[in-house]
């Protein structure tokens, strides 16, 4: 077993004990909250515009959807995010406690989740989410002593507890269109995962995931190419048969 | 409810789910490990010190005693380690998620208490421990939003899962001899707590926690000041007694 495995089975012991002395409201209740649909792509693959133009196109008829991104404002988001500002160490740091991003991903997600039902929304656009998570935390786990296999179980079974979207879009572009888009984004530092291998790995990952997840969450591949509102339109006709009933 | 509050039935409740579905070893038996003596006490008490000189005094008559300090070398202790690294940021980080570094030691502590039970030690001697960590946090607890007594409540509860010494000795020492000490140590840089008036503060801190506990840990107290040997005697006198039939 690798060490870290140990010091997660032992922080998961402890908090068990601890939620069963709790007074407070038992187990999450997934059910409770609205649906949510998650976008996902390669980078310029125009999930934020996306989101902005199927939003408008979308709340007159089916209400203002709330929009969620993780990590967020959360006390866990902030602990990852003071974590992440020294990238060396934190890659470092990942080997040991690959099971850390997850599980706090989740717990900012879950705090989220609440206070958007309580604010009534009826349903949810996230950028990125289940997938991204496990695709860039995947790579962790191999890191820390496991086999691509024993890594997939590992964070597979941690992110049983990550609500599943309704449904997935993920915006399909071409990697070259994905190359032009970070060019002229122009966004510092570059990132290895922004160059042409980088891309190409990245959607051999994604479609490894996908696979794994068929029968679970509908996954609905649309082209983002073309005019900005052609691509609004794909997307929403995804969207709207999910939408049937709501408000 | 404070918003930390939030988070953290969040994460006990999905840890919670994660340990019933996971195939590993169940919860903690804390009846498995040796029995644990902690050694508490101001800056200048000379716990380090004695903790070598008891080791050296008991290990023949009952066996080489594990030395035992928190956080150590787990995932967890390096992650608490990297945030400490900007003390302001993690001031105000604390406020957050004030559970953080009380859960994490706890992982640290069961992690390497594991290590020490397989590699077959009689008992254990640790610098500092439970009544350390009360201490160091209860005040972040207060700072979260909660009225002495709130934050109490919850450290106390967090703190249900943290291993329970045998006993503990607190080596007593006047504040002028902790100045005097500090002053000839001279580490740097020079901390609050190493102020008069911090020694002060910590002392009755330490007075408050040990009378919350009365009845479950004995607390001996133990004049820390004369000759190291004396202090090593007098120490030894109040651990022998635990020890019979050990060994």
């Amino acid at each position: 077993m690798t060490a870290y495995r140990k010091e997660l089975d032992i922080l998961l012991s402890m908090c068990a004990s601890l939620h069963e002395k709790s007074t407070s409201p038992k187990l999450i209740n997934k059910e409770q909250f609205p649906p949510i649909f998650t976008f996902e792509g390669l980078a310029g693959s125009g999930k934020s515009t996306q989101i902005k133009l199927v939003t408008e196109k979308l709340e007159q008829e089916y209400g203002k959807p709330a929009y969620l991104e993780v990590p967020n404002h959360s006390g866990v988001a902030k602990v990852l995010r003071t974590l992440y500002q020294d990238q060396k160490n934190y890659t470092k740091l990942q080997e040991e406690v690959p099971w850390l991003n997850p599980l706090f991903v989740m717990v900012d997600l879950y705090t989220k989740l609440q206070q958007i039902t309580e604010e009534g929304y009826n349903y949810i656009f996230m950028s990125r989410g289940l997938f991204s998570t496990l695709y860039y935390n995947l790579e962790a786990f191999e890191r820390a002593g496991n086999t691509p296999k024993e890594a997939w179980d590992e964070i597979y079974f941690l992110c049983t507890e990550f609500i599943r979207p309704k449904a997935t879009i993920f915006l399909d572009i071409p990697i070259e269109t994905a190359l032009l888009r970070i060019e002229q984004r122009n966004r510092l530092p570059k990132r290895e995962s922004d160059t042409e291998e980088g891309l190409q790995r990245s959607l051999k990952s994604f479609q490894m995931i996908f696979e794994q997840f068929s029968g679970e969450v509908p996954i609905h591949y649309v082209s983002g190419v073309g005019a900005e509102m052609d691509v609004t339109k794909r997307i929403c006709n995804e969207i709207k048969p999910y939408l049937r009933g709501i408000k």
